[in-house]
């Protein structure tokens, strides 16, 4: 068969493969992480890079995903999106390869330690040099990444069920490289309907002064009625 | 090679096509329509579907779109998102194709008139039995069209430079298949920092009444000070 809009054989379409790569996000030892993998593979044999693999014949891009983080570590349950497809032309080695690019946040408590061999969380705003485009890839994630944080309470994905707002400000500083004012910072966000104290204080050994409050965030009021609510923000 | 996680020779892997599908959106007599196309290639001939094609060996998926968009409808200057792919495995009957869909929206004053021949606006919430998985496509579209309303200003990509404020509110109660109040919609609309009357009246035939305001949107106060503020809506 022809193709009669470009007059190529159809198969000369059927030479691609296809990828998945995941740029997991955890906020750990405050830092904000990524976790990365070592290949074991040619011609990045012994590189660092996002954890990945090409889809099978018989995978679509979620299975292919949700299947690869539960062998990975323990769990597909997180917040995670599917990116932008990564197309470039040129950018594998071994042939036509699009790569359906996923941003992932968890918390800590989430996921299986210790982490498997070949597998380590890297400080996401210092890591470079990493194999085939992963880098590009990486940058945009934390685009997506900022972007999200100023718009949606995404910052709650990477904290554990109780928090303190000291951490909620840390990601915000690190994400936007800034240092914000901290009690305009608490006053915003205690004045969400959505963050609630949860009567726990966090007993911090050597911890001078008043012991901070944690607090948790109503996931299933922001499912509900606030979701769904039409915000004229702009 | 063999690939050393699978065992199945990594020839096998590269036997996929890539596609892109578009669904433009617009508001034209009073209605939210989408773009389609009448296919002219086996096994779907004569039936209607979004617009699309393989993607050539040579072209990445934005530049593909963008090329396409062109040829259809004489521009590719306007909102567009790519979208999740949608990879199921049984999805195209000419082999495994994986269609990065994007999702586009356009106000009429911008693309060419007339339509070329094949190409027509129907209205997007009521046309079905579309060719491949393009029902599927279609409704995920719509229902991320209705997720933007409700955080960010995308009414405003398909609408003229100058709207009225009905307009606007017709677009809100189609998506959400509602009728809002109209003097609270106002109100809200109007507080907008990014919204502004242009001193300009619409004068409508046989128009009873007082005639219209026109408004527009401050597209360059939202791009800078505006799209980069923290908002703690949540």
């Amino acid at each position: 068969m022809i193709n009669p809009i470009t007059t190529i054989p159809v198969d000369h379409f059927f030479r691609g493969a296809f990828s998945i790569d995941m740029v997991l996000i955890t906020f750990i030892d405050d830092e904000l992480k990524v976790l990365l993998q070592e290949k074991n593979e040619p011609p990045h044999e012994g590189e660092l890079g996002l954890p990945g693999k090409l889809i099978l014949p018989i995978e679509d891009t979620d299975q292919a995903m949700n299947n690869f983080m539960t062998d990975l570590i323990g769990t597909n349950e997180f917040y995670k999106k599917q990116l932008k497809a990564f197309s470039d032309v040129n950018r594998h080695p071994m042939g036509r390869v699009i790569s359906f690019a996923y941003y992932g946040l968890i918390h800590f408590e989430k996921f299986n330690e210790p982490l498997a061999e070949g597998l380590s969380w890297r400080n996401a705003y210092e890591v470079s040099g990493l194999c085939f485009d992963h880098d590009r890839i990486l940058k945009s994630v934390l685009k997506r990444f900022r972007k999200g944080l100023l718009r949606h309470p995404t910052v709650f994905e990477i904290l554990p069920k109780k928090f303190i707002l000291s951490d909620v400000k840390r990601i915000y500083d690190l994400a936007f490289d800034t240092e914000l004012d901290s009690p305009n910072f608490r006053k915003m966000i205690r004045k969400s309907d959505l963050i609630y104290p949860t009567g726990e204080i966090k007993h911090e050994k050597d911890f001078i002064g008043r012991p901070p409050k944690f607090y948790s965030f109503n996931r299933e009021r922001y499912l509900g009625e606030f979701k769904e609510r039409i915000h004229f923000y702009f």
